[in-house]
């Protein structure tokens, strides 16, 4: 079954309204996650809407916040969240980003006390959109490991660049630190299935083929072992110190708590390659570049070489056509937080066409 | 037996004005190559005199070409490298990055007509030590396969960021994106080692533990699968397309050929954090982030955690005071590279104290 945007968006504003949000920021939510279905990334598209109203509704976030402009000048800004949704945050230091970087030629712009933003992915992509190169990192709940130690001590930090690719739309990388996503190693415990070493470490800190272990106080391994780690030290120094937000274990993605602030930082950086290299246009090289990629000889086994951002505009294009995609988890969250909001859900009304 | 950084450097700087070398940007070469032998990359150390020599021998590389800014903003600049050495412009376009940073907040310079650079490090870390973040980007030759694809398609396109960390001094990160160095291949054929899955494809595309398949058309692979060939594309993106700068497999790192350019591209940025976020020092968060990560249970039969750049940062401390250690391979290249030039060569000449 295909399930149309436009009903998935009025489903999740409906929800985020219910818990006070006015219609401009929960219009902004809704798009932001189910452009991420659209693209296929489903753990962040519109499944997430439950863990943002159970914010709301405790009061880990205040909803409507203000993006408060702290500091300021031509080539950067610092935004303050005031404890608001992190999504609409971020679609403003983004647009904020390319505003000052058509000018500049470059901009950084960073945030703090915000929440989790969704796909980090969308934001680099929305520069790529706009002629742009962007990219867009974000510090996260502490779940991974660190090269040498046991127990978690770091976020699974996302970081995500995004180039502008003429014929192609876009390149666009979107990646956590880990090996894996957490999900993966549930799937794999749900299917009592092993998993490959250098994906978890055990609560000691030992690798484990066992996913089991994830739940008994295990933690995800940063992929390429000291190579993820450093960066997603960088995620934390980019995204949280330079942001000046929480770092480490004082981060709450998800936060509940009303006396606190989740305090997660993003940052962004968006570069007008029209401005800052007017020799060559950046889109119609960077489709050469992908033309020449495309076409290396296949290893074998392998039908098709993709690059980063691929088979997501794919999906996408196709999702715009024929609907979304969802997965079961999805259909299940949709149903539970319906119940919550004591809305009537029904599968057939959001379906497409 | 350690050696003074002051009389390889004269060394060094010898050797390069019998090529042709002005003494002022020899003295640079040689500064950044003991440097990178300080902090124990002799990879990209002294030892790579050797490879300068010859492009400059064979007027594959134009000694003392100017740095020509063909475009300048206030928070940008695109350096044209006039066929010259990679580290003398690299070395300018940092500063001149760092200078536009101090008011900008930010800034990002790009570099085409270059040559190889040596230790992209040094360009981060160069930023940190004047209380900036910095990262550098270089492209190179084409020696490591792509996600899917058999034979090289990418460079091994290093990427490096640094933060001032206050009495940690910075965190400085350092990597290419091969699983390993080709060093560590060949090494292993020397010693008849196999190697690990996922250090290196034949040349059909197919994994192999045989480190003899890497002189007969293999590729490196890069390090944790598509998530290090995206990185790559990043570099490839922002340091080639970005730079104007040859892409892909025209790119000739190490130029031999007087009647073409090696157009290698480089990509710097610097952000100077006092003036994008007065809120808190950046020196002192990173201080205390490091803290809490140093602090965190080993895992098992670890004996010590550690933070990216912190082993070369000891290092250096300790070469300053000691003297340089170098492997045996840099001294075999010290005394090719002295026959070569007509120079006579004797170890003991260059011994510390």
């Amino acid at each position: 079954m295909r399930f149309s945007s436009e009903k998935l968006k009025a489903w999740c504003i409906n929800c985020l309204e219910k818990v006070g949000l006015q219609y401009e920021e929960a219009q902004i939510v809704a798009q932001v996650l189910i452009s991420a279905d659209e693209r296929g990334i489903n753990s962040h598209g519109i499944m997430r809407t439950e863990g943002y109203i159970q914010s709301l509704q405790t009061g880990g976030i205040t909803a409507n916040a203000p993006h408060t402009i702290i500091n300021n000048g031509p080539a950067y800004a610092l935004i303050d969240a005031n404890r608001g949704l992190g999504i609409p945050v971020s679609v403003f230091a983004t647009d904020l980003a390319i505003e000052k970087a058509k000018n500049s030629g470059i901009a950084i712009v960073n945030v703090f006390n915000s929440h989790h933003h969704g796909a980090c992915g969308y934001y680099s992509l929305r520069c790529a959109d706009k002629g742009l190169i962007g990219l867009a990192m974000s510090t996260g709940d502490v779940i991974m490991a660190i090269t040498g130690a046991a127990g978690s001590s770091i976020g699974n930090n996302p970081f995500s660049y995004a180039i502008p690719a003429g014929k192609y739309r876009a390149i666009c990388y979107d990646i956590a630190m880990s090996t894996v996503a957490a999900g993966k190693i549930s799937m794999a415990a749900l299917e009592k299935r092993s998993i490959p070493l250098g994906w978890l470490l055990d609560q000691n800190g030992n690798p484990t083929t066992n996913p089991n272990d994830y739940t008994k106080g295990g933690s995800l391994y940063p992929f390429g072992g000291y190579k993820g780690y450093g960066l997603s030290i960088m995620v934390e120094s980019m995204a949280g110190i330079l942001s000046s937000a929480a770092l480490l274990k004082d981060i709450h993605a998800w936060n509940l708590d009303p006396q606190r602030s989740g305090n997660v930082g993003h940052c962004f950086i968006a570069i007008d390659p029209t401005i800052t290299n007017p020799r060559f246009s950046v889109p119609e090289r960077a489709e050469e570049m992908i033309n020449q990629l495309l076409s290396q000889k296949k290893a074998p086994g392998i039908q098709r070489i993709v690059f980063p951002g691929e088979l997501e505009n794919e999906r996408e294009i196709d999702a715009k056509v024929n609907g979304v995609v969802l997965p079961e988890a999805t259909l299940v969250a949709l149903k539970y937080v319906s119940e919550l909001m004591g809305i009537e859900f029904n599968e057939e009304s959001l379906k497409q066409g």
